[in-house]
């Protein structure tokens, strides 16, 4: 028989159908066994009847058993029926149980455990309630941002995961046996190739991996992430980029918002708070606002720390109705070496970073666009601008003023159903001490 | 003035306007200087007239200058008209040229050049209109496979990059100094975690980064690729891959020829022909065919050489009307591990591959889901199983019948384009002599 999908389930009353998924929950009360089945649209109740054929089966099924059900779709009795679950009306009277795979399983899927267990078990705790909406929501995250970035003029391209240097110099890169004895690296951000991108298409995007080879266990750290970003030309100041950023983020929130309601209610959490503007603070504002609200002294004045961050967002949830906080206006000092510094906003630059409940899931700004100045800026920095001769060549056959901005993935969705570790919202993640299994116990 | 698109220009007629874009020709005639302009909506003819206030600037600037033109938009006299060009009944009268950035080039965009100074001068060869073609082509096939797949259920994930080994055996994986004198190879190809993510999603798909370190210096083989996968539970055997792909090419396909005519012309090629159903032939029906219409010998029955393939989607093209052939039924030894056989077929597996305009751009199968017969499998291969039990892990939990393909999407948009080289349809090409620059001229 022709498989029927379990959300299809509801228009079938009467009918005999046949159903394909996992075993989720098995009840064996003696005379008769109840299942919780599940496939990619929903779950349903079933239960197998004393004189059912498919009783013997029913018995010898267990939890994750991958089956071919075939029932007749029944009301429930009035008082059994449940409005709030899927299916809470029906359930299935199973007459044949054919099973297409056997199932052995480390401890029962939805069991709290820590996370060394859960990632070590990741190719069967994925298919948990919890992981399937945490990587569902990303999923959309990926789609609405891609969606929006397009429709503001964005063309998307492939930035390679390959470099020839650890250029930026910033973060520590992987280093990679090449052809002949060459090291290559893995890449850890495609600004240039996003930038050199601008020539072409003035606005582009890439969905990128990223690689840091920093020695970093928090629980915001990777060493393989996922960024998308962006690059558009022909700009004023970074208020550009910071609009399309804005427009786009707000795009995504209202896109998982009204497709993922259950998600969010499931992880005990709501859509983020999305004002008229999101609120914008100078790094001196938002640090001056935290001393204050928070009767603190600012350590270090030059860059936001991870209490600043918290704090600033909690001001701006509570005060101005927003989950979302751009922080503007930071020592040109202390951002990457082809950041715009105007002459009559120095020491400061057009950088921004933006915050999302509490952490910061992306970091912009507008960009040196004349060659001479950016090459100035590397020999400042003490980095050669010989080595950069592929980079600088954008400029040098020339470049309009331009910026954009980069939103860490895992990051984003991690905020987004307030998940307290990047880990978690990362399908296979790698880390100092995992990829994988964890490493130390190879 | 706020900055007017170039392809909104053709409504102001008779209006003051500023555009902002590169300069891509420009012919000084002595008392007038004439330009063509280009932004990313298109381009427009400018002129200079005598006693315009910008005839000072415009005599300095050049090709590839950055500019902000402020003109008035002119209907052109009858006998200049274009009606075959964007804007070519009309033509800016320049009032006054901003330089935003100075350009020096290394040859005028559009030469022809080799493939190697092309590559060696991608950041801005990449500017070119063949180049900006290519990658816009490439930029509406990633978006419209990826939203066809998603029309067909699918849910996206990321996979990593990043792996513990070269489990799959097949091809050298570059080596990866990782964490504490650890090593960590990078994938090549996401199959173990889609074949994963069939359990929580039972339709999953990836754009993915694989990395192949063969010394190959074909036309079609690159270090760093880009690929389209994905995979799918509870199916009969390949056919159903087979259609979905069959599908998600055709939507593909629709939505660039309706996007997109203006660069298959320019391309001197035609959208692809799709027939009602693409041709399937085994392997063994397809070198039938072509060792009788092409008059050969065939020499290696166990697999399609590249003249096969090139020949038999000659044949369908010529026979058939279409562009895309399906090949069935190929040794099960000559297919990845993990194929599925079915005893009845053997020693024929349910693999198959789809060739594109002479060129294999897709390889899929039904897969080995039940546990023992995997193990078994890799016994038999002389792999160990031990060193696959995350992988395996998703099998030992129930793992559905399910099957599922890859993409190079390097491939697919040089044959959709007729480029001979899959280099120049990568945006930037990685292969054993070339990291961004030619390597040996490091």
């Amino acid at each position: 028989m022709e498989r029927t999908l379990i959300n299809e389930l509801g228009g079938k009353k009467g009918s005999e159908v046949t159903i394909k998924g996992w075993v989720s929950v098995r009840r064996d009360q003696g005379k008769m066994v109840f299942f919780d089945f599940r496939d990619r649209t929903g779950a349903v109740q079933g239960v197998t009847l004393p004189n059912s054929p498919a009783i013997e089966v029913a018995k010898e099924v267990r939890n994750e058993y991958v089956v071919a059900v075939t029932g007749k779709v029944n009301e429930r009795p009035e008082k059994n029926r449940n409005d709030k679950v899927q299916n809470g009306d029906i359930e299935l009277e199973i007459l044949g149980i054919e099973v297409l795979a056997k199932a052995e399983i480390p401890f029962e899927l939805g069991t709290e455990v820590n996370l060394d267990t859960h990632l070590d078990h990741l190719p069967y705790t994925l298919r948990s309630q919890r992981s399937r909406d945490i990587f569902t929501m990303q999923s959309s995250i990926l789609d609405a941002y891609r969606n929006s970035l397009r429709a503001h003029g964005f063309t998307e391209f492939v930035a390679p995961a390959l470099v020839g240097g650890d250029a930026e110099g910033g973060a520590a890169a992987f280093k990679v046996d090449y052809f002949y004895e060459r090291s290559a690296f893995l890449a850890t951000s495609p600004q240039f190739y996003k930038q050199i991108m601008v020539g072409p298409f003035e606005r582009a995007f890439t969905v990128a991996k990223i690689f840091r080879a920093e020695k970093s266990a928090t629980t915001r750290h990777l060493s393989e992430a996922t960024c998308l970003d962006f690059e558009m030309g022909f700009i004023n100041d970074e208020r550009e980029p910071m609009a399309v950023l804005e427009a786009v983020v707000k795009d995504t929130v209202r896109a998982v918002a009204e497709k993922h309601a259950d998600i969010f209610e499931r992880m005990g959490t709501t859509a983020p708070l999305v004002p008229e503007e999101f609120p914008v603070f100078t790094l001196a504002e938002a640090q001056e606002i935290v001393a204050r609200e928070y009767n603190r002294t600012i350590e270090d004045t030059r860059d936001m720390s991870p209490e600043d961050e918290r704090q600033i967002c909690e001001y701006a949830k509570k005060n101005m109705g927003s989950d979302f906080v751009f922080i503007t206006r930071f020592p040109t000092a202390k951002r990457a070496f082809y950041t715009y510094e105007d002459p009559s906003e120095a020491p400061m630059s057009r950088g921004f970073d933006l915050l999302f409940r509490g952490l910061e899931i992306n970091s912009g700004a507008q960009r040196i666009h004349d060659y001479d100045t950016l090459v100035q800026r590397m020999k400042d920095r003490g980095l050669d601008p010989s080595k950069f001769s592929y980079y600088l060549e954008a400029f040098k056959v020339g470049m309009p003023p331009h910026g954009g901005s980069s939103t860490g993935l895992e990051r984003f969705t991690a905020r987004m159903l307030e998940i307290p570790n990047v880990k978690e919202a990362t399908s296979f993640p790698r880390d100092m001490g995992r990829i994988d299994h964890s490493l130390g116990n190879d």
